[in-house]
């Protein structure tokens, strides 16, 4: 047989050769640098047969797919260490049961079957026998066997799962199996692919958790206890990896909002349904008004449509059809039936509708904050970034086919400025585009124009994209911004999408300059996507410390002594006059108390005022967004930060010196 | 017999006297200018025998009761009107049946049951005989019928109504007959009052309209006709009372609402729901600012709580108990049943108890303008004035006893300051007390305290007030302000109620100086009420005209030609950046055409921008707020703007005199 090497060359092999074959034949240093090949572009291992004229490459330690082989030894050495742990505990062999083990992003995860929960300490003990396999660089084996037999080994081991696993293989497939370490060892029903032994990986992983598993995700089979582990090359990799889990929980914004009184959830009130304190309102109010602010620049109208609807604008929209299973049950009474808004769409046409419309009038933007109401399945809940009230910053624009373009771009623009704002300046974007498949509305030439059109604002505007086809609406192309956070975890937020259908099913017309009516074409476009999923995504992009525009609270007023309590009155009744925002903590708590318990509010600036300030009319702050500062004059200070809140810049120029 | 004159003094008269009796007793000037009288502090007529022992006042002219006679006279007077005329058509008098012809505020109606339907020409013609039958001047006579006879000859006319009427009353009470014009005119089973004779009606009435109107308003009953009237007695009052008519007519807020683009009703939404256009969400969200940034100034604090919660919590609050009725239906699924929030308490109850609270943190006043949902029936809506939605300015105050008082002077004060800013200046307080039934919380000492603290608040507030005894509500007194509008219609807007009941039902709880813990009183606040509500009102109050700083658009640039585009533009932005909102008429109409629809829509400023302008750079405006004025520098007519918007004043102080 013979395969293509990477620069192009043949390489004649014995029959039935594998990777470790071809490493051999390239020479004794790759023989032992090999950790796996690349077979016709997929991942595969050194242990299985290579198919006659592919193109392959032996993959080494520099090559990063091969963590992924690694990972997945890693569940078979998990298997082979829970296995042994149970022995050791007096457990017979036979007790020990397993369902699947993949690799998984970051590492990888087995599903078991054992005689008693585990523990943390369980897990403690397990990570260490793991450690033992890997030094001991069992070497792997790969070999087949029938059906019948592969099915009789389980059966007798009554192992049930596997049982299952090859009876739902397809006939005439392989069954094939990674043995570790010989008969001592550990064997399991497994594709691959694998390292050739395991001493081979590096011993930067962790067994992070256990956690219950339903037998194929189905809660009506037996609950396994599923042990998740994380694996890298590199022990940084490794050490990285912990801190950002670490830092990820401090940042959670579930529990920042407990700590800085944002919001709360209530048993009373219902699952999904976020309540916001005082301090969170705040932060929803302004990132409202900003965006409202903008848009009202941008030339964007806003409009009230309220919270529902008769349902049978759904019926009609095509939403209940397709829709149903996120929205709310019914009100029902004798005279309608009525729905809590899942989406504004509907409403926004109908406001249109209630008009006559002339070509000179569009585009016509229409933009509100609604909060809609989306039956998400309990289980999906998680906080703020997955409710089942959201509050859009939603828009539709109705304008003509001619105006696409444009109107993309203004709304791209609008994104970019948004985005900028809030320091989120990491993002792509996704051009979903019509795939082949039928689900697309059959109309080759506004599909065609339509997407000329996105691409042709795209590269205009300068903004890089991705192409993907099959991944648009049904009704039209879209574009989706997907950003970085700060811990570099990608979030969906903002879209826009073209829509050829809605429109005409709600019968939106305008009377176009030759005199005919014709359908305008919507643009869907949301900014932030929802209120409370972006706050929540903004509690952990800056770890709670919110840029200073955002903050519940500007200033804290910290008086030394109670004589200082008239100065700070004045100090805050100007930063109020101001529009700031400002508390005077009055308790007779010490100095430094005080300080602390600003601090873990996270308030962006905290004064000080004792003797000295009172007497020159000054301020010394402390503060998380610039240098600490003394004997700054009043007016100076209120100025400085009236500027700092307008501009929402995450850079605050340091006051010039003043004298106090 | 003996009755008691106004001066105390006794009158003798025969047995079976009437009020004509006293009037020829005291003297023949009276007995002709007798219309009335009044028997124990009760309206009765000259027709009816007087109580022995009764004080006694007769009625002239002079004295306002005796227009409800009148009024019922010409009841009466229709009644004859309109079989007179449908004799005249050439039906029978036996296919005329009456129903009912009682007096209302300002008239009186009739309702009949007729061969076919009227026309507002029949009305006409009705209207006419009857200022005949007034000119015939025919003396009306009263007497009484054994029941049997009275019913025998209602049935032998076939009058179901009547016939129905007399079964309804009490065995043993008097059936009696008011007759005018004798047999050839016109008699009526009625109890009366009546004036003695037709010709002392002034003909100063006027039929207004017709409509139908359910056999004692049972929809499975015939529908009737009823003809509605209005009578005076002077010209003047009727002519005014027309004019308030036709002006109520042109200030309906839902005509204006059509016409000044501001909203709308929509069958696919829902009855009861209103829509906002752009322009009417300016106005929705500038009323709800300015009572957002006055709450934050008086130390509101606002909270978000959506627009649903559990059932069971209003189970727990008594809500469901008492308020299902107005309630939308439950959406029930599996799990839970979730209703729409008819009110905020209980969702600000459940923040409140979300905390720990020590009596260091009170008052608490959380404020949210949450749209509630209130299932008020379809024949009870009607514009913005009585909707299903409704966002209220609504504010729970959660105190100690000992801070009720200080709590209530500061929303009064916050009160009068928004009704001051909206021009409602002429309003009445009620007081509204514990009654002496049983439906009131029983803690006297509570209600005394509370009463005295708000009764306290308002002396020293200087608020004039009545009392309502018996019109608290069951959980505590309350205070309502009931403000008239331009054309002197009363409308309750804002109210405060204090609340010793919800917050122990739903475990509120604060830590008390004394280590204790103890139950807030919670006061229940709003303003304007709602945001729908109050805009109906406030647009019927201004006709439209809104105050500079509600206004939807501020300016209208209006520029002569085509050259003067870009002046109106750079006059636009800089419009614009200034915060205020204008609008480039660029049509290619003439000018006197762009300001006749400016003004259609009120604009309260126009910009007329020409040669003179463009080369001075300034502006000339035409205004519906102050004198109008040409050459005003453009910088001075922007910030003379944001000042006027900024002061939100009625009075726009006029510009000082600059050089153009």
């Amino acid at each position: 047989m013979l395969v293509v090497l990477p620069d192009g060359k043949p390489l004649e092999l014995p029959p039935h050769a594998t990777g470790a074959d071809v490493a051999r034949a390239i020479g004794p240093g790759l023989a032992k640098a090999a950790l796996g090949i690349q077979v016709d572009g997929r991942l595969s291992d050194l242990l299985s047969e290579l198919p006659d004229g592919a193109h392959i490459s032996v993959l080494t330690r520099k090559d990063p797919a091969v963590v992924d082989l690694m990972r997945h030894t890693l569940a078979h050495v998990m298997a082979q260490a829970v296995t042994e742990y149970f022995v050791q505990q007096g457990y017979e062999k036979s007790t020990v049961h397993m369902g699947i083990g993949p690799v998984i992003e970051d590492g990888f995860y087995y599903d078991f079957d054992l005689p008693r929960t585990l523990t943390p300490d369980d897990l403690e003990a397990i990570e260490q026998i793991m450690h033992r396999i890997v030094r001991d660089d069992l070497p792997l084996r790969k070999y087949a066997l029938p059906r019948e037999e592969a099915l009789e080994r389980f059966r007798k081991r009554g192992d049930p799962y596997k049982v299952e696993l090859i009876e739902d293989l397809p006939k005439g497939e392989a069954i094939t199996f990674y043995e570790q370490g010989g008969d001592e060892g550990f064997t399991d029903l497994c594709r691959g692919p694998h390292v050739p032994r395991t001493g081979t990986i590096p011993q930067h992983f962790k067994l992070m958790s256990v956690a219950g598993a339903y037998w194929r995700g189905d809660e009506r089979r037996p609950m396994l206890q599923r042990i998740y582990g994380v694996a890298f090359q590199t022990k940084e990799e490794l050490e990285h990896h912990l801190w950002l889990l670490e830092e990820a929980r401090k940042r959670d914004h579930r529990k920042l909002g407990r700590e800085l009184g944002l919001f709360t959830f209530s048993e009373d009130i219902g699952a999904g349904l976020p309540v916001f304190f005082p301090r969170g309102e705040i932060v929803r109010f302004e990132m409202e008004r900003y965006v409202r602010d903008l848009q009202t620049r941008y030339g964007y109208q806003h409009v009230w449509t309220g919270h529902m609807v008769r349902e049978s604008l759904y019926a009609r929209s095509g939403h209940l059809e397709n829709y149903a299973d996120v929205m709310y049950p019914a009100m029902e009474d004798e005279e309608v039936r009525m729905r809590l808004k899942p989406m504004n769409c509907p409403s926004h046409m109908t406001l249109f509708n209630a008009g006559h419309h002339s070509y000179r009038e569009l585009p016509l933007r229409y933009a509100e904050f609604a909060t809609l109401y989306r039956y998400e399945k309990s289980g999906q809940l998680s906080g703020l970034t997955r409710v089942r009230s959201l509050t859009q910053d939603d828009c539709h624009i109705f304008c003509t086919e001619e105006q696409v373009q444009a109107e993309f771009a203004l709304a791209l623009r609008l994104i970019q400025e948004v985005l900028a704002t809030y320091q989120m300046t990491d993002y792509r974007v996704q051009l979903s585009l019509r795939g082949e498949e039928g689900k697309y509305v059959d109309d080759d030439e506004k599909w065609v124009k339509a997407t000329e059109a996105l691409r042709r604002a795209l590269d205009i505007e300068r903004v890089p994209y991705d192409e993907a086809y099959g991944e648009a609406a049904f009704y039209g192309p879209k574009a989706d911004f997907m950003a970085k956070d700060a811990l570099g975890r990608e979030w969906q937020l903002s879209t826009i999408q073209v829509d050829f259908i809605q429109p005409a099913r709600l019968g939106c017309s305008y009377i176009g300059e030759d005199g005919d009516k014709h359908t305008p074409v919507v643009l869907h476009r949301a900014v932030t996507g929802s209120t409370e999923r972006f706050m929540g995504v903004m509690l952990e992009h800056f770890a709670g410390d919110l840029p200073l525009w955002l903050a519940p609270e500007h200033v804290r007023l910290v008086p030394i002594a109670d004589r200082h309590l008239d100065y700070a009155a004045k100090l805050r009744q100007a930063l109020l006059d101001a529009g700031l925002r400002a508390e005077i903590d009055d308790r007779s708590e010490r100095m430094n108390a005080k300080v602390r318990d600003a601090e873990l509010l996270k308030v962006p600036y905290i004064a000080i005022l004792g003797d000295q300030e009172v007497e020159t009319g000054s301020v010394s702050y402390r503060s998380r967004k610039e240098d600490n500062r003394n004997g700054v004059q009043l007016d100076a200070f209120v100025a400085h930060l009236v500027e700092a809140v307008r501009s929402r810049r995450a850079e605050i120029a340091p006051l010039a010196a003043t004298t106090a």
